[in-house]
């Protein structure tokens, strides 16, 4: 019973709350490491190098290479989902055709566990064999854990993750488009970055209801740790 | 019915199949991206600096930036899943004291969904309701569809991503050690990396049950548009 979070019918409700939490969830993974990682990359550099448009060359590319291998990386993955559920589908549908008594006995396997008796074991085995969509529907999800996925979600999660992660790339760089010397690009775009990764991890834990201000520090020393180590490696090796 | 997948009992087998594909699974995760955005980044450079130097400057803190970003992010996630479950489990908890009725239903409306009778919906309700921990173990798992995570997997996950990210990363970047100019670099580290990444996609598939060929092709696949993308932009910016 979760009376606040249920302004609709129960279907309607988790529907919505799934749709909007896969968006936010795509937004969230893709956003986190695109202004993390080419900000740690460009901190990086501005150890190294001493002009902008070499880092500004390689945050690009990273940020290209990084969308294009979350997004494509998540839509295939999105994919495999679909294709692995429906050979699981198939599978079990051969199973309650061909092995139908040994699916029932796992049909009572799964309540026995809940400490039902054998009586009303039997009896739910009986009833849910009546129908076969369900009864497969039934073993999917608690037998293998598997729900049933979005066939068009794969598409719209990898344009949601790749363009997150562009936009939340675009900040850590755009210091070093407004200043001339690395020094002065690095400074810029630690100020930015690491308001906006505060910002962004507030919203992301309130939204995950997690406590939003100890996120938001988790979120900022990830992104500080991540570009403190690239700026002493690239310092190191430079 | 899974006869080929079961040489144990059920729960220890479950739990041998959860352990390993985790494992498979953490290694997936990080060596993708490890070898797919360090290769890009560095095609990117070759095709905008003349000297290997700054490519492996970029490229170690790239690799830096994205194990730290990949593993610290994984073990919060992990962090994260565990308070949420615990969060929840308190909820529950308090539910079936404070709203026992509903909570009652609610078992009933799992069952309806199913097709079975109200005769059967409430004797399972009754019978469940018998065991306050069973009873809860239930809706977590069926109303809020949460699986207990295992509280000392973040902290082992997150190593395991990023280790995977360094191997992965240090692949294409050992092109550009062995030789001098960003040219060769280029020829030798795609040689390397599209070999490794077919080789990787066909394992990846294989112990996640997908078609192998099929599979490292499409990883291939991925690298190479994200090294192709990378490359242009740092064409056209450099």
């Amino acid at each position: 019973m979760h009376d606040t979070h249920k302004p609709h019918s129960h279907n309607s409700h988790n529907e919505e709350h799934f749709q909007q939490s896969t968006l936010v969830r795509d937004i969230v993974i893709g956003m986190a490491d695109g202004l993390t990682v080419p900000f740690a990359l460009a901190a990086g550099l501005s150890g190294a190098v001493d002009t902008n448009a070499i880092i500004i060359t390689a945050g690009l590319a990273e940020i290209c290479a990084g969308s294009i291998a979350m997004g494509l990386g998540g839509y295939l993955a999105g994919q495999t989902e679909v294709e692995h559920y429906n050979s699981e589908l198939r599978r079990e549908y051969y199973e309650v055709k061909h092995f139908y008594e040994k699916e029932k006995e796992e049909v009572r396997e799964v309540f026995a566990e809940y400490g039902l008796s054998k009586d009303s074991q039997n009896r739910i085995a009986d009833e849910m064999a009546k129908d076969e969509d369900k009864w497969v529907d039934f073993m999917m999800k608690y037998e293998l854990g598997l729900d049933k996925p979005d066939e068009k979600r794969a598409g719209k999660s990898a344009m949601n993750i790749g363009v997150a992660y562009i936009v939340g790339g675009i900040v850590p760089l755009s210091a070093y488009f407004f200043t001339t010397h690395p020094n002065d690009g690095l400074l810029y775009s630690s100020i930015i970055t690491v308001g906006c990764l505060f910002i962004f991890g507030y919203f992301k834990s309130k939204f995950t209801g997690q406590p939003p201000v100890k996120g938001a520090f988790r979120t900022m020393l990830i992104g500080i740790i991540a570009a403190g180590a690239a700026f002493g490696i690239a310092k190191l090796v430079g």
